[in-house]
């Protein structure tokens, strides 16, 4: 797929923004406890695609939102997904050793470190969705931090991870591979773009077409990653290829043909772009991200 | 010690009132994913003596607080804590198989459950002062968020562990021992008393009283500790005796003598005391609870 220029310039903006928004607002090595901030800052800057944040900031242009805002939007939702990453590489989850072509947090450092590091991380994205103003009204900013717990949570994040856990080995049908991707990864996913929504003061109508496209973007986004994942080497990935299948896991490779997964991954970035006719010009972006994900080849 | 039987009636309905709370707040077991569910009610329900709760209804006494505020407040500093214990206890961490008398967490379960309950609970604890109308107005209500999640974080309670861990082996003077336990035991402690005020709007002098006696609580709780980690057996505390010493930490009663640290107790408890003057009998049950802290045997 030919991006245009121009996504790739805004995709670098939004980058660069987010990279000094956690700059800042992570604690600093110097202050104590400094080898904390340290493991902090390793998994946060510098690394990934920031996919969450481009969501955050796509969506941020549908509402109008002030930039300011969606800089601590992104940097929450990149806290928490940098969480996510250190502790499903630790030993007792992933046991990767390699992540976004370094060593994993608890490989650099240590796994107490690694563990806390993660749980640091989460406490710091909510004080951040406390402490600046992101909604004109601080019931709609209240609305965010409720929204974005229950992402993170059970009937989230952490709970799609349990699922795949208990999973491994077992074999899923196709309905309750999507339902854990749904959480393991759609919940994040979802939470972005809706705070994106927020941040300039969606009304529901339109959050819950967002919320369509989010949906689709999610899963699609997990279905390309089985994908590359099959496909892949660890060159590619930055992180270990095929680990999946070796594993045991059910991914949407094992269940479906490489090409029905292409097809079906097209399929959700048709569902995902048609979510987002109510807002014409103003979603491009949204559009473009969907068509990134779909068609990336990392 | 002798406590007035009023105080021992008044803490066992605290305790009936938040186990009643965290039944009802946390997710069902017969919803998905069940076994993450099991393990966060496991290292939830039914165990601990619930101090932090008690801090919490007992400054919303002073505070004039609705019961059912402080029934959210208290269950979300009692996931916070249940959390912090499940991670603790974890083989990189404490490496502990004995708490509150029966298995930990990942005993019972598995270490990536446990991770993931511990994980989770932090992210309900969020979700419950996000979603609940805990104060008269959405901004204070966000300043409680912001100081809740400040004193779960880096600068709060997961750097207190940081540089416990950081620490053993190396001893620490009594400056730098009391640093880390203002953040690893005191930051919670503190978050409990100042959500009980805010639950009932006190205002910020009155909260710096309050701040106060919990600061000097919280140490005093520590000193405890330590004091009856020295003296105490498995059968007593309900966990691993004397491991603390094993370990190479350093404690109060490894840079004092034992009479010392009692009298160093018994010193902490007056300023604690001492700072609730202005309350007079408002502030009847904070002064029971720091009796209790100080005078307890397990």
């Amino acid at each position: 797929m030919s991006l245009a220029p121009d996504f790739q310039d805004w995709s670098r903006e939004v980058a660069g923004r987010v990279e000094a928004a956690l700059e800042r607002l992570l604690p600093s090595p110097r202050v104590a406890p400094g080898r904390l901030h340290d493991a902090m800052r390793y998994s946060t800057l510098g690394g990934g695609k920031r996919v969450r944040a481009m969501l955050v900031f796509a969506a941020g242009e549908v509402s109008g939102a002030d930039p300011e805002r969606l800089d601590v939007a992104a940097s929450a939702v990149e806290m928490i997904h940098a969480y996510s990453l250190i502790h499903d590489d630790l030993p007792c989850m992933d046991d990767d050793v390699l992540r976004r072509g370094k060593p994993t947090c608890h490989v650099e450092f240590d796994e107490a470190t690694a563990l806390l590091a993660g749980d640091a991380l989460q406490s710091l994205a909510f004080q951040l969705l406390a402490e600046h103003r992101l909604a004109a009204a601080a019931e709609g900013q209240l609305r965010m931090i409720q929204l974005f717990a229950a992402a993170c949570g059970s009937r989230g994040m952490a709970g799609g991870q349990a699922i795949d856990l208990d999973s491994t080995g077992k074999g899923l049908t196709l309905p309750e591979l999507e339902r854990m991707h749904i959480l393991k990864t759609g919940a994040l996913i979802r939470a972005s773009v809706l705070l994106g929504g927020h941040c300039g003061g969606l009304a529901a109508p339109e959050l819950e077409h967002l919320d369509r496209y989010a949906k689709n973007v999610g899963l699609a986004f997990q279905v390309v990653d089985d994908i590359l994942d099959e496909e892949g080497s660890a060159a590619t990935l930055g992180k270990t290829a095929g680990k999946d299948r070796a594993a045991g896991k059910t991914t949407y490779t094992t269940l479906m043909e490489l090409a029905d997964a292409r097809r079906f991954a097209r399929e959700l970035l048709d569902r995902a772009t048609g979510a987002l006719d109510a807002f014409g010009d103003r979603a491009g972006r949204l559009r473009e991200i969907a068509g990134f994900i779909v068609h990336r080849e990392r």
